[in-house]
């Protein structure tokens, strides 16, 4: 009995953090800093702007781009110059201008994205043609010196955009520009035209100078402002998931990310914000209920942390993102076994969940969990080994609607009577597109009561059945086998017309590294007899064959192999003859 | 008359220079380090391998790429290591592995090609996949640090190919890799086998650090080498020619490299080699030949440059590429105005010709000059402003062939009968591709007795109209208009139903600039009804117009305008309505 009072104890604890509430959001995040390991100590309190000589630009800007359209092409420019008079780039065209990869057909419709957020039309990067002769027109040059990386967040008030949008693909891309993100020394130039807002202290975690808004460009009249080395564009190689801007929302097709990376990505910033990953047990749970203050509430989340405390003997804390620091939550959340929130933003955080946790996402009533499944697609990567759960209100009852809040916050009052009734009667949001569908924003809107009961034992069979899923191995997956060798091929007489050939070989000299599994060895042999057109493939488990058949003996027989574990293809080994 | 003699004087002084002759290969190219600039003195003595602790790899590989194929892409890896006893590279796969833009398919045909000559089966690059757990089980470990460029060159010891396959490509991918190749810190690795050979001296210029050939890497037993950063292939962004592998040799189709790269490349090398750019005047002749000495011979050069020198008033130097430093070379050909030289590789030095020069490529018999036009190509570039000249021996006198060489310098003996004589009464080497036709080597390997006589007079009047040949502005079709400004569209009305639309406008802001050219302004102006599906276009030249036609009373209207230059199609203005 002693351990069901501790759970229960634990449990009111978690109620204790509702105390914290109505901070101001800016206050809290300033927490950040104070954690900050090392790197942040380099943060510059000025803009590295110095004025300078035209005659410093007057070779010309230059530019090299990669990728195929505006959607995943990246740009890298010396001396590109933003003109805050018109709020455009400019390209100064000199003698010394090198150019690639530069389209003829750069405004149809853009050069580059500002965001990961493909092909959306307030997200353009575009530059504007100038001879370098001209630049002397210009009232004063300011040139920021270094390497400058100038991006859009896309939705900065919103914490699964600021993560999957912009931070995520910040990570990659600086990864990839300096071979390890904590080598680089860019600084970001977040040029949405957006204030700080309130996950500004995010970005400040990706480059140890203070990143500059729009706003820290404008200088007055004809003045320039110069980069000395910008790379525009994010990358999409993280995002997994997309807004339903031209079809309905959903996880994109062929996402890149891995569990791999998204590892890496919480580690980085886990020792950015002083969060070490504290021991975690599979036998003592330890819960979080992510609660909403101020919409989407669940109205019983008091009996709903007490309830699962009872039944799971599990310590449960409801916090609320309006009052922890995200710092805390993090911490939090790392050593979390078990997460549960209504959706939103909030559970973007559960990529910070350890392996063998289960996150909980509750739906509000005629919500289908099954086309809104941004948190499900992240947490169910293989790899990260967290097991999801959507609970969905069925109950009518159980809902609590706004139909008078403002239209952006699911108010229906100013659609025509019958839209409204036709919404009020629906029992489920059809399929729609971003950003402003009424009955979508009308549902996900309302407040919900927890069925406790139905919540708890369907969740407990949930988690029964996670325990048994395991989770794969991610690293095989990324294993080849190389080349198979000395592979020799002997003709064995049969009649004096025919004969069989004898392959042998010995096996890719990597595999004997591969130590982790038994794994299922294959190898592709193919024979082609020379100067006909026809090649035959057989697929073998050992390492030495006799093929019998129609194999004429003053022929030529061209032999090549492959070896495949695991569904990966090795590469052939050069031809042998026989 | 005084004149004349000084001509007839300088052309002797120019076959002077014969006397150099016989210097070995070696000696001669060292003469570029003494020339070199500060950059230079910064070479090591010795590669910069440290011997490290295998932990120090034990997060793993990563690697990112960039492009649709292996053609295209190039790589970037942390921690990517080579193991001589196999002469792979290893991609060890560990928690901290990071992998972007590496396909499944990346044996088919390879990962990325280490050499600039597209899809080469012998520049192939890939790696094979080890579990890092097994780094234990080599012997040692050694860490190049700092930045690593791979790369094969092609052919290192032919000039065409240095250039051309190697440097340039050097040139722009340490450009874009750095933003400015002056602040490039890449070390060159030369993995192509081959030992320094006669122009290492050359690949020197491109690195503070001494290149490594592949030979530097090995080390004995199970030991590997590792690099901190290592990037992967050449870029094709400059190649202009392709050799003949998979069709006749010619031009690539839609080549990008343009006048200003050459300019800019022939400048950064002479500034590492100390060759300031000499006044030149275009009233005073100062020629070149360059000749051969062991095949494909001028037979009376000396007379062909005591000829050009009393008919063209010219001082011409007779200069060997065996006998010359390349330096001496260069600073020649940078202050020449004519360049003469029979088709080889010497002739990849006319980019360093100055504007307003000339070269003259001399053909054997039978060789058609269209079919073999890499240094054609080369100085035609819009704004190299170089005229081409080709001169073709078609008199079969003036041949000299060598039947009984070795093949691969165009003997035929070899060959049965029937094809020798095919070859011999044959007038003009037929198509073929690279890189053993015998024809074409029987053919290119002949030695010429140019027909003086003719040859001046075709100079004579290829020089005249090469003057009147003014080169376009290169940097006139980079510049596109921006978008238009204050747009206002106006109902004009003409009957109660029917109206005509004012529409009046302001030019793009960056037209101001453009002062160098009057230039034809032309807009595009497109009308769209609303909810009709129905667009009209105008192209006008004034900035103000009113479109009469059956435009409709009460019909809203959209207007789009964009502007054009020069074929430059600037970006659409949103859109106006009336």
């Amino acid at each position: 009995m002693n351990g069901y009072e501790l759970i229960i104890a634990l449990g009111i604890i978690g109620l204790a953090f509702m105390s914290y509430k109505n901070k101001l959001l800016n206050e809290r995040l300033t927490a950040i800093d104070a954690n900050c390991s090392t790197a942040m100590k380099n943060v510059e309190s000025h803009p590295g702007f110095i004025e300078v000589d035209p005659n410093i630009l007057i070779g010309g800007t230059s530019g090299w781009c990669r990728g195929e359209s505006n959607i995943d092409r990246t740009c890298k420019f010396r001396h590109l110059c933003y003109i805050p008079r018109y709020e455009e780039f400019i390209f100064f065209h000199g003698s010394k201008t090198m150019q690639s990869g530069i389209p003829r057909d750069r405004f149809s419709p853009a050069l580059a994205d500002l965001s990961s957020v493909p092909n959306h039309n307030t997200q353009y990067f575009n530059y504007v043609d100038i001879p370098v002769e001209a630049i002397l027109n210009f009232d004063k040059i300011f040139l920021l010196q270094g390497n400058s990386l100038i991006f859009n967040r896309f939705n900065p008030s919103n914490l699964m955009h600021v993560f999957h949008d912009d931070l995520l693909p910040l990570f990659h891309i600086l990864s990839e520009l300096h071979y390890d993100i904590n080598t680089s020394n860019t600084r970001l130039v977040l040029f949405d035209g957006h204030k700080e807002l309130e996950y500004f202290d995010l970005y400040k975690l990706f480059s140890s100078q203070l990143p500059l808004l729009k706003h820290d460009l404008n200088k007055s009249g004809n003045a320039l402002v110069c980069f000395e080395k910008a790379f525009i564009g994010l990358s999409n190689e993280t995002t997994w998931y997309q807004y339903g801007f031209e079809k309905p929302q959903g996880p994109l097709s062929n996402f890149r990310i891995t569990a791999r990376t998204i590892e890496l990505f919480t580690a980085y910033l886990k020792s950015k914000i002083g969060v070490t990953s504290e021991e975690f047990s599979q036998n003592k749970l330890n819960g979080i209920l992510i609660g909403r203050q101020t919409n989407r509430l669940i109205l019983n989340e008091g009996e709903l942390v007490m309830e699962l405390a009872r039944h799971l003997r599990v310590s449960i804390q409801l916090m609320y993102l309006e009052d922890v620091s995200l710092v805390e939550l993090i911490r939090k959340i790392s050593s979390a076994n078990l997460l549960i929130g209504i959706h939103g933003s909030a559970l973007a955080l559960s990529m910070f969940l350890p392996k063998g946790a289960q996150l909980v996402e509750i739906f509000p009533y005629a919500v289908n969990p099954e086309h809104y499944r941004p948190y499900k697609t992240l947490v169910s990567l293989p790899g990260l080994e967290i097991s999801y759960f959507a609970w969905r209100n069925m109950d009518k009852e159980n809902t609590v609607f706004h139909r008078n809040a403002p239209k952006e916050f699911g108010g229906i009052d100013h659609l025509p009577l019958e839209e409204q009734n036709k919404i009020l009667s629906s029992s489920e949001v059809p399929l729609h597109l971003c950003c402003n569908d009424p009955e979508w924003l009308f549902r996900i809107y309302q407040d919900t009561t927890v069925d406790v009961q139905s919540f708890i034992s369907k969740l407990k069979k949930a988690m029964a059945e996670a325990k048994s899923d395991k989770g794969i191995d991610a690293s095989a997956s990324e294993l080849y086998p190389w080349k198979v060798q000395e592979v020799e091929c002997k003709k064995v007489t049969k009649t004096a017309d025919i004969v069989s050939l004898e392959v042998f070989w010995q096996p890719p000299w990597n595999l004997k590294y591969f130590m982790k599994h038994e794994m299922e060895i294959q190898y592709e042999v193919w024979i082609q007899e020379a100067f006909v057109d026809n090649t035959k493939a057989w697929i073998l488990n050992s390492t030495r064959y006799i093929f019998e058949g129609e194999f004429v003996a003053d022929a030529t027989y061209y032999v090549w192999i492959r070896c495949i574990i695991i569904n990966n293809i090795g590469p052939f080994s050069s031809v042998s003859i026989c």
